[in-house]
């Protein structure tokens, strides 16, 4: 396929980059605040940049009419609408975590809360020292997986890729899930099937779970 | 509830009679092979005996026509049927593990194996020093509710209760889900759980996975 | 020995108790805010209770002119200097955590941090639902030990008698001690351990490290 | 510094490059069975090469008199004897591994084995797939710095570079040491370190051990 990166010489932008030159697609289109390479129309729209930079990302999907998948976190609440608005003429796959050991977890978790009602949660996330927000978007969905007040505790720690533990406790047990990126790769892979969904379809708004676990 | 315990004074005996009480049920009876102590009629027996005592937990159903609880390990294939017999009569719970946290977690391993088919799957568990068999009892189980030969890690340090992991490794990520046992107190959270379930049951044959996912 | 416990109905004083009986030790003398039971002179005090008691504390010291085991915590800077004082005509061993493992552990972190200080440092607790101090006296110990700012997670889970990890991580690898308490028996082990190296002293401050690593 | 590196095109070559560059010194000459790249004199050499070019490693010494930085695995007895001989005339240092967490985890091993003679001790360590030796050479050297019997467990999970964990059991309480390779990057560092170390010797044969912890 042809693809397009927004948010191209951020960290996640080279790596989405270097993977999907792996596989053999072919690349149409780079932007940055600072630059912008087009090379050819995009067919799929990958978006790992800012919240700023929503307008730029607009614009490009209005003109390329193309799928959107989204990586970008700590939008508002109405840059939010715009993005689901943006679905009902175009599919477009959001999700703050493309790894599929993260929507796994997610998916334990919710199983977990019916049964265990009465216990303790807590969740705790370790990443790299130069990750700048806290708790994790990641940790915040696990939370919400939940569905109540859950305390979170951040390490920034070396250059751990990110680290997650949600743990459960009664009074005569602790059952707890971990996981553990080993490279920020299995984003890159989560991105792939996310675009090859989203190929697939005419419109809709979707979440990686639905990639994921949806067919 | 009014509740009897046959294997009263037994280690098990004692910390659900505690947990009983602390919960404010009625203590209605307590047998042992060296005394018998009666205060009313039980609607509920837990019976944390020996195989040899048997006989005795039949005569007391039949005299109280009440559910049992049964957490006897060591029953022979007869012993087993006289216990399924029961079941006919009375609602019967019967399991050799009635930690909720161990069957939730082999709940998640069968719903894992489905989707992790391609990662490698590794099981530990790690005991006190003064426990015999190896691996583990819990562990196999584990290692059953995958489907595939899984290696099991088995440690003996001083007087862990009971830790027990199962890890999903693929090439970017790792998975994996982890049990503590604090105390013995978690295996009388079960029988309680259990004691409620029969109650709400009119006859039948019920293990303690019955107890936690059904209805 | 014969021996007084101060905080004697807590549950430190409870667990001390026990296992000074069944070490054979006579117990001479347990006050508490309610009530007090004297049987003879004590041969030593162990103080397991809170800062307001202090002067009751002082009290029997100068009436027995014995040795002190003060596990204490909370008090002021004032009444520290007070059971200083005391250490000028009896021996004091002061400490706020009995634990031999958690000694090593600040021993260990002490090495480590001359070695390490370019690298990031984390340290995390988890502790049972009632604890109500966060951070613990014990991770207190630890960033102290470091001997700069350090983050510190407080995880309140279950009943966990208390985990603590400190992790040290440089971008390339990550190196962590971690500490888990079994039962509270290893503290009263630590008190047994620090009233024999009080009895061969004749006055002087020490804490648990002395007791552990001294002679 | 000016550095040079024999085997600069192998995995580690690349790394210490990028690192060394990152951290400001200045590239100086690069070579290796296929290409030679020479900018300029070296104060330091680093190997990580493969025996077979031990010549070239000997020539390049004698001829700019430089310390020599060595990671070269599976010399012949007699190779070793010509690098010890080169520790005459200038300062080498050799190791098999350069990550400095391995270093401190064997030094605190040590100081903990004397204070944990009644203890159990468990080592286990987990390694992706690919790895063919078991158990490690790195729990190796752990269970030899304990100096007795350690069981090992080795567990092969995935993509993970390297994880080792020491425990020591007490009946009250655990203690371990943990440590995780997150990227090859580790090992770089150790080697500036150690080219530091030795540019402040005038010559002498020296193990990493020796770098970390001597002055």
């Amino acid at each position: 396929m042809k693809y397009g990166i927004i948010g191209y010489s951020g960290r996640m932008g080279r790596e989405i980059d270097a993977l999907f030159r792996e596989k053999g697609h072919e690349f149409a289109l780079g932007i940055d605040d600072k630059k912008a390479e087009i090379v050819s129309n995009p067919e799929v729209l990958i978006d790992f940049s800012l919240p700023f930079a929503l307008e730029k990302t607009l614009d490009l999907i209005s003109k390329y009419k193309c799928p959107l998948i989204s990586g970008v976190t700590g939008y508002t609440a109405e840059q939010m609408n715009l993005i689901r608005a943006l679905a009902n003429t175009v599919p477009v796959v959001q999700s703050f975590n493309f790894s599929p050991g993260i929507q796994l977890m997610l998916k334990m978790t919710r199983l977990l809360k019916e049964s265990l009602k009465d216990w303790d949660v807590e969740i705790s996330e370790t990443h790299h020292r130069f990750k700048k927000d806290k708790p994790s978007g990641t940790a915040k969905m696990l939370a919400a997986a939940v569905g109540r007040e859950i305390p979170i505790s951040s390490l920034r720690l070396g250059n751990i890729p990110g680290d997650h533990t949600i743990a459960f406790g009664g009074l005569g047990e602790i059952l707890s899930i971990s996981h553990r990126v080993l490279s920020r790769r299995t984003f890159a892979e989560g991105v792939i099937l996310s675009a090859d969904f989203a190929l697939r379809r005419q419109s809709g708004y979707f979440t990686f779970t639905d990639v994921l676990f949806q067919e």
